[in-house]
């Protein structure tokens, strides 16, 4: 049992937590709580790192999720396992988690592709908050710009609630040819917009569409904007001009998805 | 200009961020930001402090929302304003706002109630997000049981970016009776409940309705669950059981404003 938060194997995890490069350099990421080690794709689960109380109280559960996959826990005292969690009360499990990449021409060439597109969103939770709300809203794949918050960042993570693992996700610094790309594949793109004349709810998203989300205080920006085939708008009551971009973004999505069941 | 951090009136405020108790006592809240300034119904606004630079930056916009409001802003250096803001980037204006208290008969008696009934629900943030939506989508007021996040949290206070100023609301401790009441006053409550047979987009939500939303990780508790008239679920695709609390109850909102706009 490693009971020393000098110890290197601690030393490295909190760095893993805190630091987008070193997660990148090693192609990983974290992933904490019995929930996220349960789902994690068995062939991606790199290390798992339990804490003595969890291992006393839960090793049943943990051998059989385990079972199989060649991967052996490594037992941290509750001390060192407070020390590499980021969160104020760890829940006893924490994995190391290996990275996928998704390819963009996948995304283009779904069968009724139904894409999400985010521009310059900044907050950990909302983008894992998106996530989540995404793969129960049926979407295909989302693409983010390189500017968005890192979805390996652990409270990202954590948001997503398991979704990391099922939705297939881009990054891209060039959102303009990305945005010509999904244009040209036929799939139509909705920004969501103040300056929208259609209400989302008169557009018909049964067809293969993507929707474009803005950043929380500055909207759109022009240069993604200007490349959608329409401006929509959730119409609003009282002062409110603009929703939290998760909530926004899962309005359009279910709408979307309320269209395709009928 | 107040520089000491050990001033009285800096302590007060440095108090009443952090303690709910000193903020009941005084039956005020916290309101940071120019926005929230801004937006702060002229009659409640008691006390206004600035930061010097915000001062020397935003002198005339500050005296034109203080015109005729009786109410003078008091100077603070930046490191004592530093000090009694609850942000990391101080925005340099922070209000001491008197509170209004709602009436529960007003709500249940107004023509088209749209309610919402937040059980549980202990994210200060979830609880901000959903009053902006609320705003948003017409909802005419919202019942709290008393153990939800409290309002006046400064972090619900800023999530709400000023609805929480418009939308009428209610804490009860005593739940179960409100929800009977709901019901006499033939207003439909439809609980968001995994065990819902009936989708959220077949009900019509054109008459007066109620939307019961439970805690994050628990749902709704059996004996709100219980007085609800009608179950109903947000159909979801992949594994995800939930979503975000207020990321549902604004998919619900939205369903009943889409319908109410018809």
């Amino acid at each position: 049992m490693i009971t020393s938060t000098a110890n290197a194997k601690v030393k490295r995890l909190a760095g893993l937590q805190k630091k987008k490069k070193l997660r990148e350099e090693e192609a990983v990421f974290l992933a904490e709580g019995f929930r996220m080690f349960q789902e994690a794709p068995r062939e991606r689960l790199k290390e798992v790192y339990v804490s003595e109380s969890f291992y006393k109280k839960e090793r049943n559960a943990l051998e059989s999720v385990l079972n199989g996959t060649g991967v052996r826990a490594e037992l941290l005292s509750d001390h060192a396992y407070a020390y590499v969690s980021d969160t104020k009360t760890p829940q006893g499990v924490l994995c190391v988690v290996r990275r996928r990449e998704y390819c963009l021409e996948d995304m283009l060439e779904a069968k009724d592709a139904f894409l999400l597109v985010l521009d310059n969103l900044q907050d950990p939770g909302n983008v894992g908050t998106i996530f989540r709300a995404a793969e129960g809203a049926g979407v295909t794949g989302i693409i983010l710009s390189s500017d968005c918050a890192d979805i390996y960042n652990p409270k990202t993570i954590r948001s997503t609630m398991g979704s990391v693992y099922r939705v297939p996700f881009y990054y891209t610094g060039r959102m303009g040819e990305v945005l010509d790309r999904i244009n040209k594949a036929g799939i139509s793109a909705y920004a969501a917009h103040l300056d929208g004349k259609c209400a989302y709810d008169e557009a018909d998203y049964r067809e293969p569409c993507a929707f474009l989300i803005g950043n929380e205080g500055n909207g759109l920006r022009d240069e993604t904007a200007k490349r959608a085939k329409e401006f929509i708008r959730i119409p609003m009551h009282g002062r409110v001009e603009s929703l939290n971009a998760a909530v926004a973004a899962s309005i359009l999505m279910f709408e979307a998805a309320r269209q395709r069941r009928r």
